[in-house]
């Protein structure tokens, strides 16, 4: 069950609460989040849901049968809206395009990719500073240093970046410049992460696991919004499969349950997913049709010498096509 | 190397560029189909392709790299279309759309679906007269006789049909009622089925593997089309994983990636892509915007009710609105 | 559940017990075997077990929830031993192994195999005549006349022949010839190719399929089973998963979860099951170790020159090494 | 390639070592361990290799073209072992057995197991103290103040403990009293971490990840020895398939592969390798008999009452049963 508390909740109207969700044999956790604070109970015990609805300090109280249950469309009805700031919005009814180079590598290349989002009108920028190599003899990311560079020029063209939190430790060094954190597929289990990020008021776009289920991508959303942090966005990226004509298999199928499961946006990585720079295209606009709530992937001026990812990123032709593209199908999709 | 024969190439004309392949270290097949003759060599070993484009008997020749030859799009660059006869046609520019019950279980139940198809302008019918149970204590289907009085009434309305071919001992005598042989996700590499198939001028629906990757579905047409058959579609229909909230993964990738490697017409099959009812109308339209030739559905008066796959079926009412979305969604992409 | 009739069951005592399950609300099915007959019922109804066990022309009756109930250990708790005829006999306390090349190439190859198999005391040869090529350009196998060229040479060394049968118009022409039918892993669920097998009365080994479950591998059997062969064999050989370092993924609790769920034999094919030819060895003598009743691989005098599977092949010192440890390891085993 | 520098070699030396690779269009990464300094150069131009190995500085110099260099048995081909004091040492050769409950739960607990460890001859003890629950409402560890517990208890009984460390902050806590790291599936590429744990002199245990390939694995002890620390273990506990008979798929190729790669120890995990208590013992003996150096795996006293994986853990009399058998399997392996 999940408890909704008044914002004027005393501290023993709390207590008498907790014990009396206890006394049905429920496991009690507290959660507050930017917006509220909530009682969690997790049980199995039948109970009248009206001795606890009556009760002084709740706001309203919900069964939630679902193993992740904040994050569960069966007790928020409601789809998840982010504010950025500055107007700029993520969830159902609008499209979020975030785009930018795997790497960021240097501030020539913030600034042609900045003024290309700003042509056409795409407020999120993606971008790695502290890059996951899985070989220690590869490039390792422009770091913090980068990440100021690249905070100021986006600040200046109005647009919010995201970026990849690898460690607990970067959480606090990155937050006076970051928008948006990214949980890496890699990361995803990362349960100290998770419980960090849970600690801190900025949004978070998790990425499913490079062989996740979509209940671990759920839970682990869980983690982080009993942790107290509600902002956050789901994405998927591709899994990892026996399939071997692309980089992973983007599982169109992750796109339409996560919206039925979930309150929280959606988020398609077609990049990843496909791993195809000729192909991008087409998965973008096939999830956006499946009903994600945005797309994110990679673009740089000149892919064939990025430093990463070379081999599935868009240049900014092919970039603006694709926004225009994603524009329409949006469009359509909310008319059908 | 894949040599088109002229039509009127005489016999000693033809042994001379066997002849000449072998001389070159490859190794030859020959392969006739109900369009052409053709040489299909294998081998690695450089060449002048002049040294055969000139000979007596050839009307062209191509190198193919692609373990598939004749299916890829390396060769025969033109999208395939295949015609069923009376104006019912499949391929690139076409939205041809399949739709009909799992099972096939009474004349009453055919009469209803076709009186839907027809309403909808529905030109092919799917359905299952054999059914494929993996225990042997289930449903095992309506049989020939069931297909004669299905194929009566399908053609009384104008309706094509498609349907799932078991066994060897099937083809021969299907033929007269069949318009479009399934082979099934359990057959992808059945070869004697598939060899037999090559040896029928009708055309094959092949479903890739239930773990199939897609270059085995391409070598599996390449199969059919070597034994003489080039009327062949290719089907994807979700892939199995390690996934659980569906019952297989839909991998969109398949989709602009089979387009792009074989000019066969690619079809999507949404049901068992998902396996999931409130879901199939997504899969069908992402899939359609990734660029599917056509979209293979189940559908059934009383989902609740059908003998199989009852859990992935659409009534009437969800087929309907699906129809009006799918054309809609190919209308855009065709103008994108 | 399972009832077995009475060897000396009369037509009415028959109809009597069928009308008596049907009345539980058990769907029946009826099964006759080289062994016995049984009427398997499929059904949920609590039931008094004395209505059936009391009734005439009943020899046992037993409660079985699997879904496959034939194979199943639930009901028949005796191990089920296979018996070639001459002495050689296939089962738990028995070693058997099964050693040969992956095609049979000529009548010198043949020799020199059958002679490697008498030095060595093993009676099983494996080989293959029609070969599931997945590809149209590569070697077919030496079909039927191979395979009485080579039953000749076996019989006279007092070796029985394994073969895989792909088509069930192979079946009849094999017949004299086989010992035992191999359904390949490609075939693991052509329906009609195991219903065919079940009306045979020759042993089966029945491959995993290439992404088959272990429960799917069990319902191929029932699927034989019921058809009225009760002479099979389980067999792991590895299955597709992501991993690229072996051709397949030697899934080592199947052996165990098989023996474990099921009375028929379990055999364990290295050879597939890691597709490196110096590492067969570990393979084999791991899964021993594991529970499996035999073993059966891939041996060429020089696997080199071996048409195909040369990679996985061992040649005929490093199998007669091998055959040494395997009866060291079960040895050890069977007195651990 | 890999340069392994003189013990006294000066710091001109080693510059214009650095310099001489450089020129040769390799890049050049310093390693420092506990044993030793290195060069390793990663390109691909050919040279001559007594450019280098004549050159004042340089012990030994080794071509390697695996992607790991420092980890792979293609330069260092003498296995390593690992000693964690006391006489206690892991490594080819060798039995270790690693055995303890998954999560430390009590002072009772850890009394009682290390009873068990110490009647049968066991020096090192496992168990979790902070636990990486994927639910936020689980159970969480007995932290810091568990471990020192354990510690001590341990110690007085001459037990080695082998715990989980789940982010960086805890590696400089747990140091004082953990014996070996262990890196969980969950993290095998969190690289902060692994990084991380180059920088300690302290033995660690990877565990492959849940989907992870040998590759990644062997990548990831890269990271650790190219950080400085040459004390490591590799570990595989099953990968996550389609198959749903057992939690985990156990990869027995891994064992014999990870042999060949690598020349470090190569330990198996049965209990998340099957996930059922009553199958440890199979999988422990099999991956035994395919190489492994050592064996780790859940036990407590009374599994049905186990916090957590009470599933897959033994009691102590299946145990010691384990333990006698593992030891007979081992000495039959190393006569074989």
């Amino acid at each position: 069950m999940i408890v909704k508390l008044e914002q004027d909740v005393s501290a023993a109207e709390k207590e008498a609460l907790i014990e009396k969700v206890k006394s049905l044999e429920y496991k009690v956790t507290t959660v507050r989040t930017q917006e509220a604070e909530y009682l969690v109970g997790t049980g199995s015990k039948e109970f009248d849901i009206r001795l606890i609805g009556n009760s002084k300090g709740v706001e309203d109280v919900h069964r939630v049968s679902d193993v992740y249950k904040l994050v569960s469309r069966k007790w928020k009805v409601q789809p998840t809206r982010i504010s950025l700031g500055d107007g700029v919005e993520i969830g159902e009814g609008s499209l979020s395009i975030m785009a930018g180079p795997c790497s960021i590598e240097s501030e020539e290349q913030i600034d042609l990719v900045s003024r290309h989002l700003v042509e056409n009108g795409v407020s999120i920028m993606r971008g790695g500073v502290f890059k996951p190599r899985s070989s220690p003899y590869s490039f390792r990311g422009v770091g913090l240093a980068g990440l100021k560079t690249w905070s100021g020029v986006a600040r200046a063209n109005g647009i919010k970046i995201i970026s990849e939190v690898m460690d607990v430790a970067q959480i606090e060094e990155m937050y006076p410049y970051i928008d948006v954190y990214q949980v890496g597929a890699r990361n995803t289990q990362n349960f100290n992460l998770l419980d960090a990020l849970g600690r801190v008021d900025k949004p978070v776009l998790i990425k499913r696991g490079i062989s996740g289920t979509i209940e671990e991508l759920l839970q682990s959303a869980e983690y982080i919004f009993s942790g107290g942090n509600e902002k956050l966005m789901l994405c998927e990226r591709g899994i990892r499969t026996y399939e071997r004509s692309s980089r992973n298999t983007f599982d169109l199928n992750a796109i339409p349950i996560l919206k039925e499961k979930s309150h929280l946006p959606v988020i398609s990585d077609p990049s990843h997913g496909i791993g195809i720079r000729h192909h991008v295209e087409s998965i973008a606009l096939a999830t956006l049709m499946a009903g994600a709530d945005g797309i994110i992937y990679e673009v740089h001026y000149s892919p064939e010498d990025a430093y990463s990812d070379g081999q599935q990123t868009v240049d900014f032709r092919e970039s603006s096509e694709m926004i225009r593209k994603m524009r329409e199908v949006f469009a359509l999709r909310e008319g059908l």
